[in-house]
């Protein structure tokens, strides 16, 4: 019998050599042989599932963008939550441990080349309307919850990267801090 | 007596031409030669003001992050303002006009590479101390007004990157809109 290979767990290893290669040191850094040399495949192993470092790119982007919208649906929805216990949950949207900085840093890398490459900024459209409409389907049924689901995602993306860049900069207080200026205002009039 | 060359208005035009360079096609598109060109000299001249690509990139990033600061400063003390007129106001740090938007672009192509280039990241850090202390003093004298600041600073980031990814997106009344649902949290208690 011949031996299976998983196809799928395989490629997803390879989008995920290639996004812990771009964390470290770049989208330049992320070529197919650099992959296969970090996943101790073949060069010719790699093309076999991407035929491209195009589709790789977009295979390792599109499964962070997955991973940060999934911490998003981890918790309760946000409009059951207090303002203190949403500040705790939008916290860890954030960079807040090693794998989460690693794709927040990902994040930022192909948010920067999503400027000069339009099928990048399309993959990034697409996955901030679904992140952006389950928030605001999660904040309440009023008019003003795309406002605020918009509001948190951006606020959320601005703080990542000065968490990324000023590392020491950023204890979990001062986030906390930052968060319950707006949580408050994620409630139901009658809630507040 | 010879032509007197203003040195300063030619370092900074080279520089400028270097920021318009990357927020076209990125930061690997602004090598000397390549700022050269685009400001009709010869590389010697630009080897003259900067001895390497990375001073050359150094005071594009520099120029930018002034012109973004100084918009912040343009308006009246933010606190001052109604919740209405700040929304109005902080809609003008955003990509609002063609040298915004280009300044911007070279903001996020600048703040991924700092990932990777901590002489970057420092000089990333040191203009949102300023920045962030300014808004915050302008804000109010209550401790609060940090947090208040790190927020703004952080949405108006977040906003950005949107606005820039998904240019057909994002009309003034969706900025209006989000700005609306954080404004009237910057005031004092008793002028709410």
């Amino acid at each position: 019998m011949p031996r299976i290979v998983d196809h799928e767990e395989r490629r997803s290893r390879l989008a995920d050599a290639a996004a812990t290669l771009i964390a470290d040191a770049g989208l330049d850094a992320a070529g197919l042989r650099q992959v296969a040399r970090a996943g101790a495949v073949t060069t010719g192993a790699v093309t076999h599932y991407f035929d491209s470092k195009e589709a790789l790119l977009d295979a390792a982007y599109a499964a962070v963008m997955e991973r940060l919208a999934a911490q998003q649906q981890a918790g309760p929805p946000v409009g059951e939550l207090t303002a203190e216990a949403l500040a705790g949950h939008v916290a860890t949207f954030l960079p807040h441990d090693a794998d989460s900085l690693r794709d927040w840093r990902v994040w930022l890398a192909f948010s920067a080349r999503a400027l000069v490459d339009p099928r990048l900024a399309a993959q990034h459209r697409a996955a901030y309307a679904r992140i952006t409409a389950q928030l605001a389907g999660e904040i309440s049924d009023r008019p003003e919850a795309r406002a605020l689901a918009d509001m948190l995602v951006a606020l959320v993306d601005g703080l990542a990267i000065r968490m990324m860049l000023e590392p020491g900069d950023w204890p979990a207080a001062r986030v906390h801090a930052v968060l319950m200026t707006v949580t408050p205002t994620c409630f139901r009039e009658e809630e507040r």
